[in-house]
This record gives C-alpha cells, structure tokens and sequence, in this order.
C-alpha cells in the first residue's frame, strides 16, 4: 500500500490553502497513493493564533471538512485530514483535530491534539492552551486491516502515546515544527518513534517561510519499521511517497520481536 | 561534573577485563571525571552465555565487587559498575546486574536488566533467558543532589522504563549492542531517550571484535538534553569524558518544558 505525506507552506487565505491541498491530494494519488495524510494546519496558517477561531467548524459541517470528505472519495484515499480547528463543545476554543475519511468520503475517525506547548521564561511566554483545548483520546483507526495510530506535532515528544498504539501498522504525525526544534529533533524522533514501535510513520510538515514571518522546519517524510527514511522533502510544497509493506513489517518483527518483549507500562 | 564512559573490548578473561577495567576507571579519574561508567559485561565477553554463570558471584562478596568498591573509593568515583553477573536467590541462572558504588566504595544502588532478548525465526532462536533472570524493577540513585537512572542495552528499546526516571539528570545505558544493531539504532535511540527525557546520557559499550568472534558497535558517549552528542568514541578501549552542566540541564527544560506537559501515563 502506497502512502502519501503531503507537505504545505499554508497562508491565512482558507480558499488558496483548501485549493492547495485538493491539488497536492491529487498528486498522491496520481502517484499511487492508497493513504495520503495532509500536515497540521493545512486549512491556516494565519497571522496570529486567535485566526484560528474565526473559521473553526462544527463537527460535521463546513468547508474544510466538506473538501476533505469530497477529496478522499472522488480520488478513493483514506485522507487523514491534518488538523483544521474544530468548535470545542464547552469553550470558546478550538480542538486541534485531525480527521480522518475513508475513500467512500465517510469519517471514520477523530483525533484532538493531546499535548499542548506552552512556556514562559519570564520574559516570554506563550501558550497554545490560550486558544486550544486539549483532547484526551488517543485514537487509532482501520484501513483495510492496518491500523493506523493518530498524533499531532508536538505530540511526537511523548513516547506513551504512541505505546499505547503499538502494534499499529503505521503512526501519522502531521506537524508544523518550528525551523529550530525542527533542524534539532523532528527526523530523531521519527526515526525512534518508527524503531521503538517497529511500525511505519508518515509524518507531513509544513516546511516554508509563512505570511507571518515564522518559519517551519519541513522534512515531509515516511519511514520504515527498522528507522530508514523511505523518503522525505526538505522544503515547500509538494508530495513524498514510499511503500508500506506489510511483509517488511512483519519481517523486522519477527528477527527482533521487542514489541512481544514490553515488561513495564 | 564531569561524566565518563568507559569503552572495552572485553573477553574471556576475568583477571585481564578487571585489570582494564581499572585502567580505564584510572583515566576518566586523571581527566577529572566524578562519575565513571563500564559497560554491559565489562568483566566477562566469554565464548559461550553460559560462561558467565562460572564467575556469577552472590551479591556483597567476591572479586569483580571488590574491583568495583575499592576503584571508587581509590578514585574518588561515583562508578556504575557496568554489568556482572550476580546469582539469581531462586534459580540457577543469573541476574545481569549494574551496581553503583560511590565515592566512599559504599554500594548504592543495583539494577538488574529488565528487558532481555529473544527471537525464534523457525529456523535460528536465541533466548537470553536461557542463562539470565530478568530483573523487574526501575532503579536510580542520587550522586551529589543529581538522580541518575539505570538501564541495560536491550532496555533502551522501551522508552517506558526512562519514563518512570523523568526528572532524572542523566540517564545510563551500559550495553554491548551488535554490530548490525548498533549501527542502525544506538545512536538514534541514545538522542531520543536524552530529548524526550531532557537530560544526560552516559552510553558506556562494548566496542570491538571480540574472541568468541562477535562484534559489539562500540560508540560509547555522553549526549546532552538537547540530543546532541558531546563526545563518542567508535571503536576499542578507551575513555570518553563530558560535562554535565546543571545549568545546561535548567535551560532546556526552561525553553521546552515538554516535562511538565505530560498528559498520558
């Protein structure tokens, strides 16, 4: 089964980032791909954090899921759905959410962000809570027998979620690391997330300079059970492709069966 | 402070491993190191697995403990008595034990490696567990305010067992990797356990070919909460030296306090 990371420098113009990820969609698939996962924030990446709200959804309802639903069944992908922020029920934030559809357009899986940064030196501070809620559910889905474990970004720094999908065919970490954290530790993590799990992980990025003015990391890649990266794309649109291969995954399982050999936790 | 790691190339001679093992731990003491660490086995590279139950001593008494107490007491050492077989109370086989002395030559701590390796292709197995008992219990101890959290080799693929250190200043990992394995995946997850915990990681290994004709990956080193390694050395005996900078240690977790956000298990 072919998978897809698609890899976006998203602007604050909802439409131009919807035409954007309809286009980059269609490259997967015109490349074979069965799974194509968009990065976080594919929908904004606005001026300021609060933009967030003004075109957050209702579950179930508006643009961004209506593409999202439209673009998995016309091109038959199980399309997971980056992030776009959905209206949270008892607050007036947002979930950081990924959703994900199967290639008849039906949804078959939610995933809120779990970790939210926040620091403050004293000088500085920033916190991503001042605009999310935080979502408590990890959750995985089935896509014709693999399953398929959901993070987001800086949820790529907690090795406990991703155990608790282990013996998961595949982990998605769509992100939007920033270009310091990014250089430092995206690929690294990865890769160990891959190694510890002994599963695949296909992890799109937004990877460009923004309107504004930040700067994401990139490095869209896919990578193999035993921590090879299949493929990846430093920077700016486009789409990486590589294989999941089911008898790889059994094949590394088998000469080094670490995940029959978990004692803690 | 500065932390050492000790690399050898141990074999099947007990009095010649000790007699290194000293020199080395002489070494890190002449380049200013307060705490040294050997790796797995650093007494005994034998011929065959079952060779170590021959020099397995009861814990308290016997040559390899009476090296250990007395070099950190002659040296000054927080030392981290890489791995030794000690009888197991209810079996005829062996725990793979770490035992911690400190400056004092006073025993500190033991950690007895949890996670041991098995396979079985059909064709080929292997089952440490044939001479080893696992250990079960997640150790660390205090050298001068710093906690320090023990593991061994085939731990490092379990991430789960240095969360239950986090906190902790400095992580050790004394193994013996193979060649194959080691080349893919020591480093990789040596950075990772250091970024997503935050803190040092002493890495003490075997590193050459050894008489029974086997090859341990060897690169020993010391890596900073950043993930960036400070000092390896690839192969043969030797000493690699760093410092672990409390104040370093303070900063990263100030930057990224991805400790503090932790939301599952």
């Amino acid at each position: 089964m072919k998978i897809a990371a698609c890899q976006m420098v998203s602007g604050p113009d909802l439409a131009a980032n919807l035409a954007t990820a309809r286009r980059l969609l269609e490259d997967a698939a015109r490349q074979g791909a069965a799974l194509a996962a968009l990065p976080e924030y594919f929908c904004l990446m606005g001026m300021h954090d609060s933009d967030k709200l003004a075109l957050a959804e209702d579950e179930g309802q508006g643009p961004i899921q209506a593409m999202l639903a439209t673009a998995a069944r016309e091109l038959g992908l199980w399309l997971i759905g980056g992030t776009l922020p959905i209206k949270a029920a008892t607050s007036e934030r947002v979930r950081n959410s990924t959703l994900v559809f199967s290639p008849s357009g039906g949804r078959v899986a939610r995933y809120d962000k779990i970790h939210l940064f926040a620091f403050d030196d004293g000088r500085e501070s920033y916190d991503e809570g001042r605009v999310l809620e935080a979502g408590g559910t990890p959750t995985a889905f089935d896509a014709n027998g693999l399953q398929v474990g959901l993070s987001v970004c800086y949820d790529l720094r907690f090795p406990e979620l991703y155990r608790g999908y282990a013996g998961s065919a595949l982990l998605a970490v769509p992100a939007a690391f920033t270009y310091t954290t990014g250089q430092a530790h995206w690929e690294l993590l990865l890769r160990a997330r891959a190694v510890e799990n002994q599963c695949y992980v296909v992890a799109p990025a937004q990877g460009g300079r923004h309107a504004n003015g930040r700067r994401t990391w990139g490095h869209s890649m896919v990578v193999d059970p035993w921590g090879q990266v299949l493929a990846v794309l430093p920077e700016g649109e486009g789409v990486v492709v590589a294989d999941l291969d089911p008898a790889r995954l059994a094949q590394v399982r088998q000469q080094l069966p670490a995940l029959g050999h978990r004692r803690l936790g």
